[in-house]
């Protein structure tokens, strides 16, 4: 049996603040006897829970990497019970490329669990994770957002799961978290995701959605702040409350949710993010790229709700989610 | 002297709606007797003034290209006095691959005035537009916004003529625009403009920057729709009243304005567009991407006022522009 | 065991005629929520047999994608008898690309089947056809041309199959179809074809090789378009005798057909397609590309026939097939 | 001034046959101190006239490469009376690449002369035979052909030129080389042609159209190299008479020739190559490549002819040239 | 089960010299009936050992190409006494690309062992080896250099096994190769190297490192000329003694060998290849690529040795192996 | 008259050390607002000589910038009188690359002298350093290596001018710097070189080629570092005798010293760099990378001497220069 080729250059189980890299060998053209150096920072303060923190699981999504470059700079061994492991940039080609998947094979790493040790790079930083970092753990916060090609409400999210009492715990972790939005997900392709690697493993494990874009704003970079250290304090290893503050529930309970485009062309959003609107009304219309003079095609809502995630970039192709729209839990 | 090789395959001085292209004549790898076929419309009824209006002179601003489609879709001659010359898609192989400069040959087009009609092909769009078209216009309207990199407050915008007569009817049509920031600029670089072109040939002319990021929102659009339509109407082509509402008139006086970054980074914005921001405020802090543990290396104002514009992607690069403040002129 | 992706937005098996997609999600860095969108259309009148249509299984290969868009512009339900499935653009991120294979995955789908659900883009959609669609059928005709690359004689063909009673079937098919040519093939190389997958299943299978070179004419496209209605009536879904004309049988009865170059260079062809060679015969010459004066490098044939294909381009690569020789049967 | 930097290894004006290079500097990365080595061969025994003689003016037109490589392997000294220069590959870097344009710097020769010696590759290659091998020359002839986007009726051409004496001696030129067509051509935009270039040296000059497609046949090449022969007969370079044979004569009036297309789409052409058509006859339809079930779009002659060249990739894109129709000039 | 595609042109059984090709069909958009053809020459002269030949198995290693080269050219087979296959361009495919991988698939022939016979082209490769010419073979020699990115101390290498009859055999053939440096290498990764195939079919085996950068020279292709030969005549397939000279025993102990970057950069070499160097003492220093005044990073050696291998190019990614640190064995 | 852009973020007159970045505006499509920073020391001691130091004019060439970033790093303002002007990376954008030219526009820096203000990147580079700082400078020192396609043996160099004034300054300065070789040199194409553009200004002018392939080593840094402090305490700026030691000095008086190969292959080099050869020595051997077998074409020396260059990479084009002969001048 292959056994993963990923070494860390500091430990993972010795009490400080350690700063480092998950070393992965990646020979290739431009370097023989190249790798690929994964950022970490473990801290650990003795027994105690360990909490594994992650951003830029796609490489675009921003929130989640500064507000870990940060904990990672700041957080004192003494401040903590128990250990942090905090990866800013989980794939990490995708996040220097500034890409959702890796340059080097085009893995989606959310699409690549539980991965292999003997495969692509971004299946060896899965099996890493899964076999490595995931059993250390007790609970996992793994940071999204839209990325370059989608933009989202801000929310947290925990997943439906077979196991009442771990779906009771994660729950309470989107809840510590408390981003003006949570979302109660039924993943409709959960195929290869982490998450569901992490939930298999009975870990305690939160989601977000913080905006998108392929940006971050001051405001997007506060609540991904707010919950970290929320969830930091839910699981005991920070001390204090967490601080609590309005959240509006969120749920996408089935396919009406979604509106595709069936062609290419400019977009006119004609609702935006967080507005109400009704079945039937306009969402976007597409206009032609290569006349003048023609009719837009008329995009509309299959249901009402809040508009919770759209198509980004001004042009659209066939194939591309224009919208969602989300029901409110009251 | 070599003549433009563009031609219009409709009529330009004719009477009625004429929905059409400029055809530049392109022989290619692809296509030895191809051509780039850049959407146009007419519209005339009578002698009266002519609007040229044009969009995405950089190929990633979504807001004018919008609007001039639907103008371009639904307005009759007879409601109009006068002409409206409609390009949605100024720099044409540009807007199509979605980014700010032509594929064929990087050519921006915003700075190849006044162009060469034996030039590549963003020279030649340059030199039909300088030589054919502003020519024919009394007002021309050139809709901009941030595109992928850059994001700004929404704002219509006059510059400063040595001509005072020219330059207090451009402010006027800026006025008549009514967004809900009006800027008066005066160019570092207008080498190569567009906007100076038009103005040596003693035009009347009004340029927008109306958000950013390579996206546009029903918000945004709305705002160069009410813009467009408020033109025409100063400008007696369409009847009635320009819509008008508060805006707020803002100055770049100098380079204090701009805030340059000099490494590259993760972007972590301290201000958000529109936010006050004092002198010696952070407006953001740049995070290695190549580690943890480090800290971070902070930009600051160096002067008060607005943010008015920001460094849209959430990763930087040495010499790229994070920021830009502008005075509020009471 | 994961179940393939692909969702049709038509009913496959409901009366009428419906125009739709097999859209297949896609998530990527231009497009995280994408999808690839196959446009289908199903015309299906009552119970009877089904006819299973396709083009562009190699993306560049033009007269099936042409008969198939007309036929499904233009059937009407009630001119059929059972059920027409037609897929104009069989591997259609390969068509889109005007390329024999995927650009997404470089996947040549007529060597993929059966395919897997959770592999690549190509894998995928053999995969749906291997699972969803044939096992549908009751006649797969599949279209190909020589594409980009190779140039044949335009003729249908039919397989030796171990199932005698399905080998007549196909044959019958074959003759039904009625091109200016007909050929029993054994492929050397089966490993993967749609073929073999469609046979597997018991079905009666048609292929066909019309022309090629990237390119169809209104000749090739004729051929194309009777045979393909030709087929139908033969299947009893369309009323009426299939138009009958004369057809040359060929056969491909060992290595010796193919001539294969040895060096790169430029190639000057000796004979033309459909011309009678003798063994010894020389069939191309190739010129060297880096100087003048020096000899060409001679192919000749192997054995004698008929010249059925010929390597297209003027430039030719080491390993590339030149030349193939196809015997006459009686 | 500066001088041109192409050098040749063998002698231009001494008896005998050399086989060499044009040598031109190129430094570049992958070789600082590299070079583009385009071969030559010059033939000459005594005094006499000069023919010039070029290939792959385009470098995916593949008869006059064939026919010049096999006469530089063969022409001997003795046969010739005056001087044969014979340059097979005219855009080498084109040629290597099978591409109609240089791939160093997008250069289509026949629209870089007159070239300049310290511009681009391309242009130095123009420079270099407008200053040094043209003056030399008494009768040029150009091979071309339609390329891999174009295909062509095989034709010689002549020009209608100002001087009535010249343009007789190219008619003559044209006429000695015997193609199946030969047509009279007054070119819409000569800029920058080598042909041009050529005339305005006071030089007897043919060129031809002789298939296309990116490929050749052993028609289209015997084609080429019995009119080679004779051309170098009708100069006196050869001893003989030239081989004659039916030519029908064609002519191009006006713009009404061409066929541009105004979308793109899946080409399906309803005539072929030399077909006579009518006005108002349909050339060609265009179905869309994202759906189907929707209606084609035609385009229909704007003139009676022959259909003289037509596009040649199964898809095309807006702005292509579709079809030309030429008159038959009788 | 499925056979490998491969076959050669020439047998590979037959008495005498044989020059040919390795035929490994590779369908794909640029040529539909393409192949890889590997040259490969077997000389052979009845019974006797069969020595297996092969340079450029990382397609930038020059020293055994040029050996081998010369060796298929010149080789008699009256000269020998047994079988000679010499494959000078192992991994075809990037050896005309220059790169370590091949261009095709990025497939490191060197980790792609056993192979697979409906794999990539590298993997085709790799099994057509494993399971045709390795079982053929007695002695297996592959030689290796840095490549572009590394450069070595030139040594022949034997591995440590756990059959130490093999091993002292390989030791034999490597001491006879005689080269200026033998290593005794303990490879920390060698899942999937040709090497281990090799020896777990219980072959002599025998590798090296001459040199890299990409290049060869005089002096290190003399080495790999006589250790060829050396190898030959110690196997007994050549007549008389290995031509013996001194050389330096080395050793890679342990993790301690090897420093890594981890930060991008300008390299400062501190030490040559051959230079002895004490624990602590400076390797490389690596300058910021963005700025001056800034201080250098310091790498030091580990462990005490001589400088084996460096990393060649003059810029440095985070990763990239710095400098390896020999042992030398009295 | 159009200004350069580029500004410098430091005084360049000012007394002091001052380390920041020549700003030249570059928008592109992944930066609107973006620009080259050049990074640029200035060290100054009140008035005195001005000496002007560059590395990287081709961007992989690794001697003067490590020699140059350890002088910005080091040099006191104190140590110093006069003015010391470095810039490690002269073509910073090719220098990031790793590449001789520019990845913007392919610019080869030292071809593009005197420059544009309004050109290309490479363009305004020129231009500044032409019009801003040369004239700052009274000695100028610019570092070359062969790069990644060249070797070369270490040489500081001047040129044969017309001023012998100037011309004996220059061979002195070259003479301070004390390389192991000495080279005067008549440049054969000198138009656009920086070195002719500093001449021509009346500046001593210094040059070197200190070895090649894209590396440095700890000798021939140790070289450059050597030489430049050499060159500097020769101004007067640094306090001092320049540290001598022998030197053999070359030319390279004719045509004959360069020996260019006429075809492609794998390179087996006869001699290395500093060996003596005849008239008629054997250089190098071509072997065909498509066949085994065959017979390599040989390249003799057209004169004797010292092999002073050679091509470094293994693989070798039509016309890429493979050695040069130097002569010794005693």
């Amino acid at each position: 049996m292959t056994t993963n080729p990923i070494s860390p250059t500091i430990p993972l189980d010795e009490d400080g603040v350690h700063h480092g890299f998950l070393r992965l060998p990646w020979s290739r053209d431009d370097s023989a006897w190249g790798s690929v150096m994964i950022p970490i920072t473990v801290v650990r303060n003795g027994d105690g829970p360990t909490a594994l923190l992650t951003g830029a699981n796609h490489g675009d999504e921003y929130e989640g990497p500064v507000a870990l470059q940060e904990l990672a700079a700041t957080l004192k061994a003494e401040e903590t019970s128990g250990r942090v492991i905090i990866v800013p940039y989980f794939n990490y080609p995708a996040f220097r490329a500034g890409t959702r998947t890796s340059p080097i094979d085009k893995g989606n790493l959310n699409r690549s669990f539980p991965g292999r040790p003997d495969g692509t790079v971004t299946q060896k930083i899965a099996d890493y994770f899964n076999t490595v970092l995931v059993p250390r753990a007790d609970i996992v916060l793994d940071f999204h957002s839209g990325g370059k090609t989608l933009d989202f409400l801000p929310f947290a999210a925990a997943h439906i799961l077979d196991d009442t009492m771990q779906q009771q715990a994660c729950v309470a972790a989107m809840e510590a978290f408390n981003a003006p939005y949570s979302m109660m997900m039924r993943e409709i392709d959960n195929v290869g995701m982490y998450d569901t690697a992490v939930e298999d493993q009975g870990k305690v494990f939160v989601t977000t959605e913080l905006g998108g874009g392929g940006t971050a704003t001051a405001k997007s970079i506060a609540i991904a702040r707010k919950g970290l250290r929320n969830v930091l304090k839910h699981a005991g290893i920070l001390e204090g409350e967490p601080e609590t503050g309005p959240t509006i529930r969120l749920a996408m309970p089935d396919d009406d949710c979604f509106v595709f485009a069936t062609e290419e062309g400019l977009v006119e959003p004609c609702a935006d993010l967080g507005d109400t609107v009704a079945k039937g009304d306009c969402l976007a219309r597409i206009w032609p790229v290569d006349r003048t003079g023609a009719t837009p095609v008329e995009y509309r809502a299959k249901r009402g709700g809040l508009l919770a995630a759209r198509h980004f970039p001004g042009l659209v192709k066939a194939g591309d989610c224009l919208a969602v729209i989300a029901e409110v839990v009251d």
